[in-house]
């Protein structure tokens, strides 16, 4: 199967490349860089040092793993975008090359502006391209459980059978997202479920809960083929935080009452999970949508867990909640479309914790413990807000 | 009331402008001007004459109604936005400053691109302008009906009650949008319906029906108060639109079958929604939707009124349907929240279709016979399109 990974130079985007390359598939990569970009802005680093994507192609191509091709550009440039789609004819696009980060897109109207565009736009562009050269491509587009928010009642996987008055429908499920970031995602989905409905392209809409781990199988073949680790306050996700703030002796940070309940995934599942999708595809005109993750933990849970698990000394801190979010919240989410299609989850495990502890570990002089802490506040606008890289310093 | 009118200048924002004007409110208006670009870049005209911005203020001082304050400007420019409402600091800001045309998002990917674009960012600025200078302004933003598309259960206004797995909630109506501009005005409502949450804003979302007429008591004081009568396959509503070809001779065109059932406005309706929505302001942190039509007709309804209803000869004709929409659906849509304000609809009669037919028959020799037939097809994408003025020619 011929694929094209959007945002392949990412933290999930690389391993997802490796993997399917690893499989058998043919795989392209595509990437304009922003992602290192923000860390020049905000002035932070992965934990784990990574190589330029070229000398990770080398290093693919040297341990065996075969040809990877590279398209360099942005996905908000149409032309670009309808050039390569044209020119890899995948049968599947794997869509990651989006701004991932809810803080980012909360730090003022700039960042709110730029994530909503690229997102949106860049998604447009894939969904011309496709109507364009081949409406047979499978699009396999990576959204965010965090489109849904915390409602009253079970959350299905995008679709909701609705009882009203007597009457009876099949609705897209109702949103509420939590930041300017999830909203992009909502915005795609309907998009997305639009281009599916006028010009029959079949998609597959990911909405994935918080991923966690360090590497997959081909990631450990080599040093130059590692992916990166977020440990910020910006772009860290909670459990890899976590484990960095245990290991450097800083008490868990909690924010707020830690009660709120997300969706977890293990990085190696989320590769998985892409296999699955795109090797079993949606129907022409189909606009199908999975939930992927594979346990719900509340962010006490997390952070009681890894101090439960790490060796040392472990304690925990409540924080003042930055995010506008509720707690004390009802959340029971379906995912059981993936293991229908043959998904093995790799839960929360001591052993897996352990080894996340011997990664940061081997790392730990590269982290900056001032960029831990979260500096972005939901309720604060552009004019409140520190603006440059300098200015990015713990909140109070 | 201090009352900021974005998009001022065009078929409604101006009207508006003039009628809350008129009822003793301080009005401002913004434009950028981009509705008279469409014009020249489609190559049609508004069928009745339209003054410059300039030439109506100085006409509306001059009838005794009073100095409306224009700011010139486009609301993609944050700063100038933050600027002009910290200015105005108005205690009403009504939103009509989007592209509004389902045709001309589907013209190509750089049309689509330009509509979500535009309207998004936009509204986003506007949001964090208002968040920024002053969290008690009323934000009055205008949707459409066409958010809701057809679905099997009757459309509420906004807010959907839902039981689910024997648990309940109160969640954001599920939408199934019919063009990417309505798509944008689907993600403008995701987009401030989490301002009112994060941000403590006060939001009135008002999803309006097709609107018809030509004019408003304001309105017909001075020639150069009129207001554009848009007439074209792009621009033109369907009301508008028949009630041309019923005057030119041509048979009244009917896209598919006609079943499909729209809510309708007229113009003096629409203006004084804006008014009992802006002195009945939502509450702080309260995302409030109005559906703001006042009656429900089939398109072949609508035609068949107005070929009953002119005194000439009137065909009807039924041609394909260049959108993809569902055709002989259900469809009952609440709409009480206005009349509840106060509003007292003005229904399509007799008297008011022959105002409309007098209107265009002054005014007949200025259209453009060929412009009046759709020339945007939903199922196609940019390559398979037009892309020049002078290729907007009528599908066969």
């Amino acid at each position: 199967m011929q694929i094209l990974v959007l945002g392949g130079d990412g933290y999930l985007g690389w391993p997802t490349a490796l993997h399917l390359s690893a499989l058998g598939h043919e795989v392209a990569v595509n990437d304009n860089f922003a992602r290192r970009g923000y860390d020049d802005e905000i002035g932070v680093e992965s934990l784990v040092p990574i190589a330029t994507l070229d000398e990770r192609l080398a290093a693919w191509e040297q341990v065996g793993g075969g040809r990877i091709k590279a398209y360099v550009g942005d996905l908000c440039d149409a032309a670009f975008v309808h050039k390569m789609i044209a020119d890899v004819r995948p049968d599947t696009i794997v869509h990651y090359g989006e701004q991932r980060a809810a803080p980012y897109s909360m730090i003022d109207q700039a960042h709110a502006v730029y994530t909503q565009t690229n997102n949106v736009v860049g998604t447009l562009n894939v969904l011309y391209a496709i109507a364009d050269v081949d409406r047979d491509i499978h699009l396999v587009k990576l959204g965010t459980m965090g489109e849904y928010g915390t409602p009253n009642i079970d959350i299905e996987e995008g679709w909701l059978e609705v009882e009203h008055n007597g009457r009876r429908d099949r609705v897209l499920y109702p949103k509420k997202p939590g930041s300017f970031y999830h909203l992009s995602k909502v915005h795609d989905s309907h998009n997305i479920e639009f281009a599916c409905r006028i010009w029959g392209l079949r998609a597959t809409d990911l909405n994935q809960g918080v991923v966690y781990g360090a590497d997959t199988e081909q990631t450990k073949l080599d040093p130059r083929l590692l992916t990166r680790f977020d440990y910020d306050g910006v772009f860290g996700t909670v459990l890899n935080r976590m484990v960095i703030q245990a290991v450097l002796g800083h008490p868990l940070t909690v924010y707020g009452n830690g009660s709120q309940t997300r969706g977890l995934i293990n990085l190696v599942d989320t590769v998985e999970c892409i296999r699955l999708a795109s090797e079993s595809p949606a129907e022409r005109g189909e606009f199908r949508v999975f939930n992927q993750f594979t346990e719900q933990l509340s962010v006490r849970q997390i952070a009681e867990t890894i101090a439960r698990e790490y060796p040392g000394e472990a304690t925990i801190e409540h924080v003042a909640n930055p995010r506008i979010e509720q707690e004390d919240h009802y959340y029971n989410a379906r995912h059981t479309a993936l293991v229908d299609l043959g998904l093995r989850p790799t839960l929360l495990s001591v052993t897996l914790i352990d080894h996340l502890f011997d990664v940061v570990e081997r790392h730990k002089d590269r982290v900056d413990p001032a960029a831990i802490m979260p500096t972005v506040r939901w309720a604060q606008t552009a004019s409140e807000l520190p603006r440059t890289a300098s200015e990015f310093a713990p909140m109070k």
